[in-house]
């Protein structure tokens, strides 16, 4: 039977997280707000009781945090879902879609799925040329995902790239702008892409609550864009995809928006302290704008070999193999004393 | 704005329910156990971490339960997102689906979404023949869905008419068998279907945890079919669809079955006693195997009205308007407390 085994065409991080540093999937391991927990625990004898229909009072929330009308946004099931109904709304079989190589596996899941024809920007440097990606582009193109920063090469653009790029793009195509990661961005010349919906009505925006909002178990995400896209996307909504516990925690979480900044923080501070401390001549460190930083090996097995040490001490991390990047593990940055334990880990390493 | 308003396909049950006897979602009104409650409230701290890649452990604890092989199995964020991977994973436009015309809006609602074309069997009896239903079908038609029993009519069917039913129709046709109900059924000669699913490959059965589980709010439920059935599902199926917390719930709910046999059990005498004191000649009453009875009104207007006079009264019960039976409203089966002041409040009822 094993041969026949149901398998997901996606490859998670490690499940195991009872006794583990868990730094393999991106999470926030700072976890919910006490407030969130509370509000948890307080609703749990609702469970028997269907979620709102289209989340209003979630959508209300995330309007009032972010300054959005709130009939622009849709909610899923993480930004996967999503992901999903734009794919599903917006395609038909043999329709060209446009990615990078190293996104977020999702991007090609779907056209598979969906079987659209993704054509394929090789981002092997990382960091790339969005006037490159644009020329990728051309009338025939229904939809371009683009992740900033991005997912794990770690790659950043800022505003005036981000409008030079939507402007080069044919006005019926549409661009999905993957925000998943846009809290970790501080800098003021960086946009995670709402405020341009107004101007660029082929935007669309995802976000996620299962990054810096520490709800990745609960999965809940949402998406923006202008009225006409969002009317489409709801034809294909189910009409409850997000579960009533989510929406509430979601909601409290944006309510606490000093604990998320606090987050953000200890993201930063963290992050520094593990690229300042981590020094072993095995493993080159390239630090990302977001929640995780990527080491680079000088060879697959070595890589292999890294992320089974870190295993057998107890220390999830994420082998890019499945990304086609084998020579790089991409590790999430966890509380100061789970990174303090893990750079040890990481020091002690030999082959 | 108003009239751009996004809005679902779907038409749900009322969303109130602090203050109100809530009886218009065939929730379970008991709501979920202790043992489930507190396994949540020990989880949420846990909501940062993904949930298992396709809940292995809930799949091991429906085939536990149900002894089944937990590789033919697939989970969904209710038996809403099963059968949306069922026209998904099998259908292209243009195929031929059946149901009846009474049946669970998600059918036609889906059906619409994936451009299949619908024959649409006319079930104004209710109770009807799977004979002539089966007359529908022919070596054109994909997929039939079929409710056992239905939501909102009632109809029911036994073991040896859906044996003889599934044995009339062309193999290569799938029969999805939408058992959302069938714990209500405690009588021998009904069957949930799983035990059909080995002689019948084409045959998928799909069930709920937002019924007698009690976890409506959770969005879970599952489907179960052929091996081959469940490995092209898959393909489709999102990594993280359910949330760590409702497959938490629902494993949990499941190792419950004394729990579940007393709701099951309240659920038969509080229909009982509802049924015999329910006495108010405006309404005619139409029991059905499930968790909820008809209300029949002479005129559109009157269960119009009816239904009116019990939200001013507090309680919410189900126009059945959108299902195109305006005559009609549905009521759940809740407490015997929610329904003894329901039944007087019907029967104070006048025009």
């Amino acid at each position: 039977m094993t041969k026949n085994k149901p398998k997901n065409n996606y490859q998670g991080g490690a499940e195991d997280f009872k006794g583990f540093i868990r730094l393999s999937s991106n999470e926030n391991n700072d976890g919910p707000s006490s407030r969130v927990k509370t509000a948890l625990k307080n609703n749990v004898n609702f469970s028997n009781i269907y979620p709102e229909l289209d989340g209003e009072t979630l959508r209300n929330q995330i309007s009032k945090t972010y300054s959005l009308n709130s009939e622009q946004l849709i909610l899923g099931a993480g930004s996967d879902e999503v992901l999903q109904m734009i794919y599903a709304t917006f395609t038909k079989p043999g329709d060209e879609v446009i990615f990078t190589k190293y996104a977020f596996a999702m991007y090609a899941i779907y056209a598979k799925n969906f079987k659209c024809k993704p054509r394929i920007f090789n981002d092997s440097k990382f960091q790339f040329s969005l006037n490159e990606f644009a020329k990728l582009a051309s009338s025939k193109t229904k939809i371009i995902f683009l992740a900033n920063p991005n997912n794990p090469t770690g790659s950043i653009f800022y505003k005036d790239e981000i409008i030079n790029f939507i402007k080069k793009i044919n006005k019926k195509t549409l661009i999905v702008l993957d925000s998943a990661y846009c809290e970790y961005l501080q800098e003021k010349n960086y946009d995670d892409g709402l405020s341009l919906v107004k101007k660029f009505p082929n935007l669309i925006i995802t976000r996620s609550f299962s990054k810096i909002y520490a709800l990745g178990g609960l999965r809940i995400g949402w998406g923006y864009s202008s009225m006409q896209n969002i009317l489409k996307l709801y034809q294909y909504k189910k009409p409850f995809n997000v579960s009533r516990l989510s929406c509430i925690a979601a909601t409290e979480a944006l309510k606490d928006q000093r604990w998320i900044s606090r987050s953000i923080k200890n993201n930063q501070n963290n992050k520094k302290y593990t690229a300042n401390n981590l020094n072993n001549s095995l493993i080159k460190t390239i630090d990302t704008t977001a929640n995780f930083i990527l080491l680079k090996f000088s060879h697959e097995k070595i890589a292999n070999k890294f992320v089974k040490f870190l295993y057998t001490n107890k220390i999830t991390v994420r082998h890019l193999a499945s990304y086609g990047l084998p020579k790089y593990v991409r590790m999430t940055i966890g509380s100061l004393t789970e990174m303090k334990k893990t750079i040890k880990v990481c020091n002690r390493f030999n082959v």
